[in-house]
């Protein structure tokens, strides 16, 4: 072991063990001699980023691919830019574990005027501030570290939610005295008391069901147990969809899969397919404004049985202490027992819309040939915008990750998402939709993307401003207009080389396709500027927006 | 008045009332209603900007030209976005009104699940987040909102510090009952006897002394009180400084300015001046590591009178409730009779070093050319970096505004910084000089100033990333590299034509005293690119970090 081996050296173990190869950050002088060792070790690569906020995007996409994700910044000024993407981490439910590197505990104890403090000698208002996006935090010192990094992982692994670490420089530099044994991760609270009293009650309902539907959604993901669930709908096909939120965890090639519920806003034939049954099974599911249409969904408890990462319902009545994996395979069983009686028709989610075969290019065409754009295995990011509401009613190929953040719904999340997730997963595919609005909002991530020389496919809706604001309130103002860009002489200007990219503005259907067959023939990093209608939204969009507005307009 | 007048119309209209013309932000589904009365208002401009950090950074800037500013972000991710430049606000004293805007107060009573929340029903954590970088907060309702708006604006307005309004929609859109009348702003304590005492204490003191000189920082500035500083100077002419975190304070034409002070790492005819007189008088002084050169300074309580903004101490005994205004008069009056005693040498502050005559430019002939380049009235806006560290050593032509930001120290907080004080003075040119690791933090906010036609002059020091932190530490690590970007290509892809903007990189003394020229003849946005050797730092920067890693260096 030996004086050499410190606890920045400890951590970063720990974190290369849960399956974490990759750091994501912007350097500071407070985190300068930890990132010599973040150099050094021999598992873990340093993805330096343009700006904090887009690093903790990137980890937040990095985290949606891997087990967790990790994310290196400097005390105050750095901290603080990356919470955005903290909270949007606590949100959505992903484990990313934040390391906010400090000035030496004898700085802090002294009170000093240090840069990046507020000047008033007090060190832990940030560590305040995080304690309001994190589940878990801690105030490292030599004596707690490896015990205090270890419960902190630990619980972001167990909690799915982003923790805060805070690491003065010289702690980092101190000897840790162990390398990391195994990570004892929380176990959820099992009630096997709760667990059958939630199996009699929910084979009661489901005996006198003559037609049961499946919603899972994003917790289902998370917890890990959207295999188990896929399993069980190979065996027992049941009507099943997502929501936006959760798409992409369950195939959506499925015979028994019918699209993705978006409570009144669903497409008429998804929507009866799932409210309709006389029993609905939801598993992970939140009702959340933007993806049901301004909660017009209508599933009364009473004919719902409702899976939770930690308990379970039925009918209304709470289940405690009951683990999503247990209440799945109890569900798997009785239904297994029970299905032949149900309705077992094999489903057809509804088509897209018809394109008119114009010269037109607008999002009916756009999302038609994106439907036959996409492979098996493709990574999808989409923004908060016309881009994610439009892919909703795509059918994802078999084994496409579907990437979108519309609960927390910060614009420009999804360009360093994207990159953190092609970082992630290099062999795979990663196609991003966004908006020209949201692109603004962190476009110098395209700077990383083309430093690392990864071949993202990245699609520009250009409808020139934020189309999303337009459609819910003041489609003429000017504060929904952006300055107008050159998408096209972007990249070079970010640094790429001409023949190392693909760069396109289309603005007919035929253009298009003839670019998007190229994007298909060669793999290298395309950017293709689309350029669409100001005020032309995808049909399910306009009805969230005009819930919205109604919801935001004072009567 | 009537119903049409709302809590939102009332609070634009104060803000016009403490100087405020323009209101800086990003629109969200949250604010739009409030935004059409802010298009609707006679007298405030809306500034749309790229993302919401860089709105705030905005808002830093206009607040240093401005009486205040004021800034509107959208619930949760907006606020979280914007919360380190109001932190920036915080530590480095601007009043900036942060107006966040949220949804319903039904909404939130309710707890719903809406977009922008933590899914989790609390609509506080945001608040209590922004309470840890703000003096005074509301939470407005139809019943408090015109009384909390005046007592939060006030305290903004007397302790120079950001405040936080929480705005929920209907809130905005409900009747007001009354428009603003004139604002009360809270006194600072004032105690006669306290001045006596203290007029008395530095009588005593100054009597005794041979020689005495003054050091005048940004909190004089803040406060309003460099005018007052300047007439008392230019009748009593003691030997005087700023630090750099308040450079440009006082005319530094003055026959008895010597310079910026930076502790130990000062040139020593600076420093001599300053520590070696018999009393030295320091007003709105703090010394924070980076402009001391880690704490050098040399300057013993008991030879020094320190004013404060609300207090006085004279030998370091402690005279409260002396307003900084009033404490100055006492001391104008006191040096008028003795200062006859005193040594009065017009003083020739110290030269910048020298260029070579080589063809090789480095930063010791960019100083020089930007020394003869600077204008009086000038805005010179520099990022925490080679830029700030390099301006300490100019010698500003009288009436230049200097804009620094070296306690918070956030790169990139610059380019906005610019954008926000060009557009608080529109008839001034502003100059920035950023780093190319700074500038690709905030790099989208040139899209506004190319949108709105603002003929800045940007100066890039392309030195290939990070050199401040290469200077720190690690420099050939690959931590402190950046994604290379031709910066030149840059203006035209975020929307500059050819015609309007001059663009030029940079690589001799000649070129760069060439394209300077150009500059001044012509009246455009320019962007010029000036290629520095990458291991090239101004003197005092080297004497700076070489103390900051001292101290980052675990013993």
């Amino acid at each position: 072991m030996g004086e050499n081996y410190t606890v920045g050296d400890y951590l970063l173990d720990r974190l290369t063990q849960i399956g974490i190869q990759h750091l994501f950050g912007v350097p500071g002088d407070y985190n300068l001699h930890f990132l010599d060792h973040v150099i050094r070790h021999p598992e873990i690569a340093w993805v330096g980023c343009a700006n904090e906020l887009n690093a903790a995007y990137a980890a937040d996409g990095y985290a949606r691919c891997r087990p967790a994700a990790a994310l290196l910044t400097t005390f105050g000024v750095g901290e603080l830019s990356a919470i955005n993407g903290i909270a949007g981490s606590y949100a959505e439910c992903l484990p990313v574990i934040h390391i906010a590197a400090a000035p030496s505990l004898a700085s802090q104890h002294n009170g000093e005027l240090l840069h990046h403090t507020l000047g008033d000698g007090d060190f832990s208002h940030f560590s305040r501030m995080a304690a309001e996006v994190t589940v878990a935090q801690a105030s490292l010192t030599v004596e707690n570290a490896t015990t205090e990094i270890d419960r902190v992982i630990g619980e972001a692994l167990a909690q799915h939610k982003p923790v805060y670490l805070f690491l003065p420089l010289d702690v980092a530099a101190a000897p840790a005295g162990t390398r990391p044994y195994s990570l004892v991760i929380p176990e959820p609270l099992r009630s096997d008391e709760s667990l059958q009293a939630f199996t009699t009650a929910a084979t009661t309902m489901l005996s006198e069901a003559r037609s049961v539907s499946l919603l899972a959604d994003f917790l289902a993901q998370r917890v890990g147990v959207a295999g188990q669930i896929q399993h069980w709908l190979d065996k027992t096909p049941l009507p099943h969809a997502t929501l936006l939120m959760g798409k992409g965890t369950l195939n959506e090639q499925h015979r028994s899969f019918t699209g993705t519920y978006a409570g009144g806003g669903s497409h008429e034939a998804i929507r009866a397919h799932i409210e309709d049954a006389d029993v609905i099974i939801s598993i992970g599911v939140r009702y959340t404004d933007t993806i049901t249409a301004g909660f017009s969904h209508q599933i009364s408890s009473e004919k719902n049985i409702d899976i939770q990462p930690t308990l379970a319902r039925v009918g209304g009545q709470v289940f405690p202490a009951v683990p999503m994996s247990d209440a799945i395979t109890a569900l798997e069983n009785i239904t297994a027992m029970l299905s032949p009686r149900w309705d077992h028709r094999t489903i057809t989610p509804p088509a897209l819309p018809q394109s008119e075969h114009t010269d037109i290019l607008n999002q009916r065409e756009f999302w038609q040939q994106m439907q036959r754009f996409l492979r098996s295995g493709d990574i999808l990011v989409t923004d908060q915008g016309t881009s994610c509401f439009g892919a909703a009613t795509l059918r994802l190929p078999a084994g496409c990750h579907f990437i979108v953040q519309p609960l927390w719904g910060s614009i420009g999340y999804s360009l360093p998402a994207a990159f953190g997730a092609q970082i992630a997963e290099p062999e795979r595919r990663v196609v991003l939709l966004i908006g020209d609005g949201s692109l603004q909002l962190t476009v110098q991530e395209l700077g990383s993307i083309i430093r690392d020389r990864l071949n993202m496919v990245i699609v520009v809706l250009n409808n020139e401003g934020y189309t999303v604001e337009r459609a819910i309130h003041g489609p003429e103002q000017r504060y929904n207009d952006i300055a107008a860009w050159n998408w096209t002489q972007l990249p070079a200007a970010l640094g790429a080389n001409e023949d190392e990219i693909l760069c396109e503005q289309v603005c007919s259907p035929a253009a298009l396709a003839q670019v998007l067959e190229q994007v298909n023939a060669v793999s290298r990093l395309s950017l293709i500027e689309v350029v669409l209608p100001r005020m032309d939204i995808p049909a399910l969009l306009h009805t969230i927006t005009q819930s919205l507005e109604t919801r935001n307009t004072v009567q």
